[in-house]
């Protein structure tokens, strides 16, 4: 961890109370004038610190902003997700920017966030609107053992943390839409992009690129969008602290990584159907010139879609654009 | 198509006759001064040509050097395959340097060959040998509207196509090994790697690299190799042009390209069935950890491997080594 980052731990570990500079100084080894000089930047960042001489330091209050070596310092540890933290002011897309690190050999669990996106990308080459510091717009680099067609299972992982990331920071219950949407009543308050790079029978890196509409404004949706799309200052009426919920999915991620292995697949998917939009209803798949009707079933055993259609066949669908009917 | 492979096309075309400056500028719509200059600079790079002041220019012989102007010259026509021809002396992997165009949107259909490679890529992470201008070491961009699982279905026709390529070329008797070898007389002297960069639902782009060992030594295999590779020139008893092969490559991957399509798949895993070592043949398939023995019954749909285990059951091998017993 940086400097910065073992102070803000510090500083939170002793809660209400302070940590005097001399503590500091001898806990991280350098010299307590060093200490000063990054509780001056920190403040700087919008870090309210508060400094006495007889009590010494105490964080009174984050801004709300990504701040690397903070992310890091309240994630604390994970098995693999978030070792390596890194925070864009603006980026094309944090997918572009992680796959050129992945292509540089770092591991996986990298984690790079922006605050905008210039050319933030959906699915099927479609746009992601992400306008400065109202969203959390990131992505994490993975090197599972999987073969491209189980890589299905990511998604299903991925969805259940980010919708219990947001129930746990927020107390809404959002839903599940397949294979990517988390919604909120009905609409969309946040997407998941998997994009992967393999060979014909296994995955060299999959990238997971998430986006989350935290504290967008109604006025900040493209009027076309506005009626599809939602955010969760929107329904709950109160902004969200990104930092926080950024760190609550990465931990969730992490958590539900560990369980894409076949023996723990079937308990993550029967939680992906629980709080799933999707199951139970009739659909309507469209999967390039093909449109595909019939009744959602269950999830398959790597994350695929069990349709049934209309004539009675059990479909197996890994893709597409669904359309919930009524 | 460059002044060169013009002038070349014209050339060749001419056979054994001759074409004079005069109708070259004329029809090239330069200057005789620079069809001279474009002359003198194909020799320098090994090409024969006559000059004679009363017939003209004669093409006798064409050097055994990729010249990526006088491919696009031999190749002529195709749908897609080869409209962009670019070869470098030494590469890294012909896979990256493609990878790259395709990442800054180069069209489908364009081939890089290397003299040599210092990073020639196998499948699993396996490194291939290249030495220098005894191979064709070459990777194409495809952006086929596939979806990755579907895939395999071009490594059926990169196998086909090369096999035949290879058979025309030589009049040998090549075999293709599931899911990527062509073989002779048991050994190796081609493979196809796969690379994909995807979507769950849809392939960005695909790359097909190609490696074939057309005038390697024996004493160029390193020891552990030579029972189980070999090369045309050591098949053959003599040199194979590589322009001409590689030409004759991309023109029938060219051709097989059209054949992806489910329509006329079945007629492509035909063909590739009947010149298959792997089809009704007992073969052990490792895959990760796994083990799986049985008997190739016949290409999947997709292009995968249907293996009857020795229980029975038909299983779906999408990947893995295959190693063929007795």
């Amino acid at each position: 961890m940086s400097l910065d980052a073992l102070i803000l731990t510090s500083l939170r570990a002793a809660g209400d109370g302070a940590v005097s500079g001399a503590q500091l100084s001898q806990e991280l080894g350098v010299t307590r004038a060093a200490i000063w000089a990054r509780i001056e930047d920190l403040r700087s960042l919008g870090y309210d610190i508060e400094a006495s001489p007889h009590r010494g330091y105490r964080l009174l209050n984050a801004p709300d902003v990504l701040h690397a070596d903070d992310l890091i310092s309240r994630l604390g540890a994970t098995q693999v997700i978030g070792r390596d933290i890194r925070v864009f002011q603006e980026t094309t897309s944090t997918n572009d920017v992680i796959e050129k690190l992945a292509r540089d050999g770092v591991k996986e669990g990298a984690v790079v966030f922006a605050e905008s996106q210039t050319k933030g990308r959906g699915r099927l080459g479609r746009g992601w609107m992400s306008p400065a510091k109202r969203g959390l717009w990131f992505s994490v680099l993975l090197r599972p053992d999987l073969r491209p067609q189980e890589a299905t299972r990511l998604t299903v992982a991925s969805a259940t943390a980010l919708r219990r990331a947001i129930e746990l920071q927020t107390g809404l219950k959002p839903e599940i839409k397949w294979p990517n949407d988390i919604l909120i009543g009905g609409s969309k308050v946040a997407g998941i992009l998997t994009e992967l790079s393999a060979e014909l029978d296994r995955v060299k890196y999959l990238i997971l690129g998430i986006g989350v509409n935290v504290n967008l404004n109604p006025g900040d949706f493209p009027a076309e969008l506005r009626k599809l799309a939602t955010s969760l200052k929107a329904e709950l009426g109160q902004p969200v602290s990104r930092p926080e919920l950024a760190v609550a999915i990465l931990r969730e991620l992490d958590h539900d990584y560990a369980r894409i292995d076949p023996g723990q697949f079937a308990a993550l998917a029967d939680e992906w159907e629980e709080h799933g939009a999707t199951i139970g209803r009739e659909v309507v798949i469209r999967t390039g010139d093909r449109q595909i009707r019939g009744r959602a079933e269950s999830l398959g055993e790597d994350g695929e879609l069990l349709l049934r259609t209309v004539h009675g066949h059990l479909e197996r669908i890994t893709g597409g654009d669904v359309a919930l009917e009524k």
